[in-house]
Formats: C-alpha cells, structure tokens, sequence
C-alpha cells in the first residue's frame, strides 16, 4: 500500500523506479493538488538549475511552486553557473543543496541527473538528461490520458513520428507496460524505437506493433501521441520532406479515428500536427501542457511533505 | 461609469482602447494602490514572456507583483524560449496561459501582443510590441503628468527628440488628445512625428504645432518630455552630433522655462539629458520610473479582480 | 554598544566599514537567523543586479529572500540590463532604487558598488566589485571560522593559493586583524598579497609570516583558506602545471595538520582540494557555502529592520 511517506524526500530520476501503485498514487496527488490553493510551501525554496533552456518544464514547476506559496532559484541556462569556471556537477549540488529544499535538475548529458541526486541531501527532479529520461513529463502524459480517456488501464496507444532519439516516447512507453497498454509504434524506419527498448517491451509481454503509416492503424486508437521529426535527424534533405508528410495527422485523417480518440504531443510542435487540429475537442496538447502545473505540485507538495487536502 | 469589473479579466494592448473615464480610473487606482501593502496577490502568477530585453518594464512589474504576494514566472530575453526550437508564438501563448493567470508579453514583431490576446484565455498585458504600443508606458507618463503638475487636463506638453520611432511618444500623443492637451512636438525634420499619427490628431482635433528648436517654444510648457535620439536612426554621422546638440535640454535651457515645468523622459537617457538637470527639483524623470510600480501594482491588480483599499 | 539600528538602511560596502563588535553582532544575527523560519520580509523586495554572473552570491541571496517571504527581482547578467542602450550605472540605480526595498550589486568594476551606494536612497550590498571587495563573502567566512572552530580569537590560519587577485582573500585577512589572528601566506611568488596589503597588515600589527611551500607551516593551523589558482594567470604553462601541484592540499599533506584544522575555500575549486579531501570531517568548504544562507539572511533582515527571533 502506497503512503505518502514513500514520496517525502525521494527522489524522481527514472521511471523505472515508479511502479504501478505509485504512479497511481501520484496521479490522484495530482488531481488533490489541481485545485489546491493554500499556501502549502511558505517559505520553501526549490534550486532549478536548467543548463539547458527548457519553457514548459521549467516554467509550469515555477508556476506550481508560485501558486503552493513557495519560491524558486536558479538559472534558466548553464552559461551563468559556475561550471563555466570548471566546477563538477557534483561540487554545484553540494552547494546548491544548501541553498534549497529540493534540485531541480535539466543537463544535456545523460545520467547527470542520478549523479546529482547521489550527492544532494535534498531531493532531485530529472527534469531531463540528454536524451535519457524526464519522467515528469512522462507522469503528466499519464495524467493527460487518464483525464482525456476517463481510464488508464487497456488503452490502444498510437506513437507517431521520431521514436528513437524522443525522451518522452521512451519513457511512455515502458510506463504504459504497467497498464496493459497495446501501443503501435509508427515512424520512418530509421527513427524506429531503439532495439533495446523492444526487447524490453518484448520480455514485459507489452502487446506492441510497428508500423510505417499512420492511417492504417488509428481506427481503434484511444491515444495518438505525436511527436516532433527534426530536421537535423536527416542527412538527405528530401528523406526529411517526405517524413515530414508521411507522419503529419491532420483532420482528413482524424476522421478514420473513433471521435473521441485523444491526440496528444509533448510539444512544442511545428508541422506535424497542423492548426486546423487545434479545434477538434480532443486535440489534447494544449491541455497536457496545462496539467503540468497540478502534476508538478503534486510533486513538489509529496517530495516536501504535503499531500494536498482530499476535497472528496 | 466605470468601475472595477470593466478591468477584470482585460487585455490591455493598446492605448486606443481606453477612453477618457477609464483612464482616470486606473490612474486613481494607482494612487491607491501606491501603498497597498496587503498580500492581495498571493498564490498568483504572472508570465512574463520577454521575447526582448527591458529593465523598467519587466522589473517594476516583478516588483509590483512581488509587494502584492505574488510572483512572476517567465524569461528575460527570447533565446531561452521554445520559439527558438520553432513553436509560433500562438503555440507558446496557449501553453503559458496554463501557467500563469495572466501573461505580460514584450516583442520585436507589431501586433504580437494583440495576436497573443487573441490566443489566450487569460488577460495578456502588451509590453510594448516592436515600434508600435507601450500602453502601460503610457498608464504611467499620464500619472506622473498628473502627481506632478497636480492636474491632467489643459497641459501645454513640449515632447523633444525622436519622434518617428519613438513608441512611448506615438502612444502619449494620441491619448493626451482626451485630455484638451496642447502639444508641441520639436524634432529633426527627418525625424517628425508620422504623417498619420499627425492626420489621426488633426482629425481629433488637438491642438498641436511643430517646431525644429526646443528654446523658443517651452516659455509655457508644463511639461517637457525628452526622448532618446539613437546614432542608428543617422545616415550621416555629422547630421546625428548635430542633432544630439541641438535636441538637447540643459539648465540654461531650463531658465527660459516656468519653474514649475515637469521634465519627463521614458529612459534610458545618455547625453539628450545632462547630469546638471538632475538636481532641478521638476527633473521628474527617476520619479517617473518609480510610479511604474504603482500603476503596475493597480493594473496587475484591477484585471485579477482587486480594487485596492481607499484609505480616503 | 552595537544595536540594531546600527544596522537599518546601511549600506555593505567594504570590510572596512565594519569594526570588531559590529562583525561579531552580525555574526550572533546570523546565529538567530539561521533557523528563522517567520515570513519577515513578506511584500519586501530585493532588486538584484548582477552585470556578472555569480551561482553562489546570487542564489544565497536569492534562497535567503525566499526562505523569509520577499522575493528577488532582477538580471543574472549584464547583457539584458539597459547598460547596453547606454544608460550610466549612476542612472540604473536610481530608477531600480524605486524597485526594490534594496539593492545588490554585483559588477566588473572596482568602485561600482560605493558609486552606486551613492546614488541609491535604499542600501546597497556590494555583492563583488571587480577584484575589489566582495564583503558578505567575508561575513560568510568568519561565521564559517567561528562555527568549525568554536570561537573566534587568536586563530593561525593558513592561506593557500592566489593572493594577488582573490578578492575574499584581501578582505579576509584584513578583517582577521580585528580577531588577534596570525596569518601565513603561502602562495607563488609573483601570486603574493599584494604589497599595500602587507604594509597595512604590518601598521596594524597583524602577525603574519609568508611561505612558498604548505607542509612546513600548517602543523598548528586551526584553518587553512584555500583559492583556486587560476591559469589565465600565468604566461608560462611549465609554471602554472608546477603551481597547480605545489599549492594543492591533499590527505597525505593534512596528516601532518592538526585534526581538528578547518579546511576552507570560497569555492569553485577545481585541482587545489582533490575528491579525497572531501571526506575528511573538517572539509568545511560545502558548510561554508551553506552558511551564506544564514548569513545572508541576517543582513537582509538587518538592513530592513528585523532582528530575528532570540530562541535563547
């Protein structure tokens, strides 16, 4: 049985660490914490140390710290920290762990955010490393389908677009292996999911089948997750038009899908979804985006004691 | 009549959209809000999408906004956000609206802060977008005019320098025109006020002339307010040190003036201002700056629904 | 008598403003401010102005608003500050002092943070002014020596590095004087405190010896102040490889200290203190970087007129 007790002074690295009794625990903090309008975390300081710029993150934690009373400090990209001067990792969050409650942490390099954690005394958030993990972008994703889809449990996923170097696919994807999710993974081929991914998905007996178009494959989706193609991915320049095309859902294509199919992104987006999207009632990625704020309070409150007032 | 619940939940973009009553509105409400000290903002949060750098602008809401309780979330300067990875600044908008309970916007493009309001569920407030708006620049010129001169209308306003491109000068302009105001605008020819803004004043039919020397038109001003001449705006580096001379207020200037004149600038200022002038005890210009945080505290408050207290 | 009022809407300059009771009432302010959890400085605002970046200074400060209920307003760098249109640094500060309850400053060039003190009507705290002065960081280091070390008088301590350019070194050991401390100083030669330094230690008695090797001299240490060597510094690459080994200190090397010796250093370090160090029970270096909190907190709160709480 899930408590709060085993959120006070964790740390949120991977999503790999959460089973499914905690993600589910922490998606109704979540929906305690949307409304919740005390001022929780007076006096509390979060140290945000974004060395890579990030909006959504870093702003919606910021919001979410505002609104629970508390405050954050930091900086919004590494040029003005002190590793410019050739300070480790590790030596800025033995500092910085004094100066706040709990460390927030963006690094473009890979596990940066499991080393930080295993020398704070505070608490560490990956709020991204490299293209490794952000789980909490993985928890609102889950909090966005269970809003969306009333329902968290058998849903049909449809991943589209680059599924190999997106962080946030990687993570969805194990995660949805806790709620018997079938998911169809659709990308160009070189932008498959990595194979070490697959053979995961493999030995958890998570049903799941690639496809390389999307109209085939959405008329029983619950979920469409899109997700950006970068251009930078190709080296053929027409490899990247056709791509472009071939993964882009539009509402010519929405109408092979149930109607109430949720469409959601991580965004930002730029040509893959197209603006006439935007007025279909379930094209989600706008309100993912805003869910974030009551998924990271909920994080900050659990992290720092506070479970939220149960309003039921 | 106006009254409070005409300033809830507004966007303010352009001085256009204020008419005489309401202007005095919010100038009231700035005097009360000069000194209201209670948290009336607390847990609120303000976005600040700074899309360009601004020391005044940004800061002094950040102040108004903190003495209120509350805090601003948000960036500095347009690099850190995701329009560098490609997301249209409506994209940007509908997600930050999620975020904070209303979005202060400041950038390059003309029209961006009207384009945002139209994207946003929540009161956007223009910064000032390219050459074209400032209104709370504006806000703040109409209330020092009036602390410091002890009334609004019939003042005789000598504005100096660039008045081609200076957006707080287009703004003032056309809004002191409610206010049976007499204007005299001295530029560099080639640097006058814009043809349409001078028909839009003829049309309202406000009392303006123009003039090419500062000396012989300010015997009756009551209020003199100098802009900035930049090098930039100069083909020719002889016709700029010209005009820098010659658009520029000094104390002996100042003799030929009422003693009671109010010197306004928007700042910043460099050599159109010397430091002689500072000790003028009308040399109103910091004050200006500090009413800033007053008529910010009134608008920060009016649109989230507080009226501050009347101490009356 | 030191008191309280000593204290309200000062300006933190220089060291050398403060003599031995006013320190040591700081530092007991300090004491009682470290667990002051009361929201004192709610509505207040700190306006800071960083034209170079700082983690350390900046986020303490920041982290010590926070933790007593004001907010931080401000730029991390100088590049989004109105400096770059031109404006003086004399004028900043005059339209900021309407901002903010107090100003901090951080700036590249000696004198700035006296001009500015000059001009601001709300105190100023010098937060590192070139190679200058870097005060709070003084403050941090003393409390730091009275806290590892129990007490305060009659201290040998040792210090290693770059004496030349370290701003916290020079306010440091002049501030020690007040404390009937004996100094030595071990630095390459052409690194050593500069001469006027030397000769003001000598008229105030100050005991001091210089040395070029660490061994010798630290067998009675009760602190050894350790700085980073910096290798821009030097013209020959040969030289700074043999100081960067020389100037270090290292387990073998404390064996011969005496156990208890505080190991100090305002951080970043880089080669001069190995990982190995970091075990040792009195490596006081990440303290002494969390004790700026504490420390900081009782200077804001001084400043703006709130002693903190005697719990005694």
């Amino acid at each position: 049985m899930v408590s709060n007790s085993d959120f006070v002074g964790r740390d949120i690295i991977s999503v790999g660490d959460f089973g499914r009794e905690e993600l589910l625990f922490l998606l109704d903090a979540a929906d305690r914490f949307e409304s919740e309008t005390r001022p929780l975390l007076a006096g509390k300081v979060a140290a945000a140390l974004f060395f890579e710029p990030s909006t959504r993150t870093r702003l919606s934690f910021e919001s979410a710290m505002g609104r629970l009373g508390g405050c954050c400090i930091g900086f919004a990209e590494g040029g003005v920290s002190s590793q410019a001067k050739g300070e480790t990792l590790a030596d800025t969050v033995r500092v910085v762990e004094g100066y706040g409650d709990l460390i927030l942490i963006r690094h473009p390099r890979e596990g940066s955010a499991r080393l930080a954690a295993e020398f704070a005394g505070v608490p560490v958030v990956n709020c991204g490393d490299g293209a490794h993990q952000h789980p909490t972008q993985t928890f609102v994703d889950l909090y966005t389908m269970r809003r969306e889809c009333k329902r968290l449990d058998g849903l049909h996923v449809v991943f589209v677009g680059d599924l190999r170097y997106g962080r946030t696919v990687h993570s969805l994807v194990t995660t949805l292996g806790h709620f018997d999710a079938r998911l169809t993974l659709v990308s160009p081929s070189f932008l498959r999911l990595p194979k070490e991914l697959r053979r995961e998905l493999q030995e958890r007996e998570v049903d799941f089948t690639e496809a390389q178009k999307v109209e085939p494959v959405i008329a029983d989706a619950d979920v469409i997750y899109v997700t950006r193609i970068q251009r930078e991915r190709f080296t053929d320049p027409l490899e990247f038009e056709k791509a472009k095309d071939a993964f882009r859902i539009d509402n010519t294509m929405l109408h092979k899908a149930q109607p109430g199919v949720a469409i959601l992104h991580p965004l930002p987006r730029v040509n893959e979804i197209p603006p006439e999207v935007d007025s279909h009632p379930h094209a989600a990625y706008f309100r993912q985006a805003h869910y974030g704020v009551a998924v990271r309070k909920a994080i900050l409150g659990l992290l720092l004691g506070q479970a939220g007032e149960d309003t039921a």
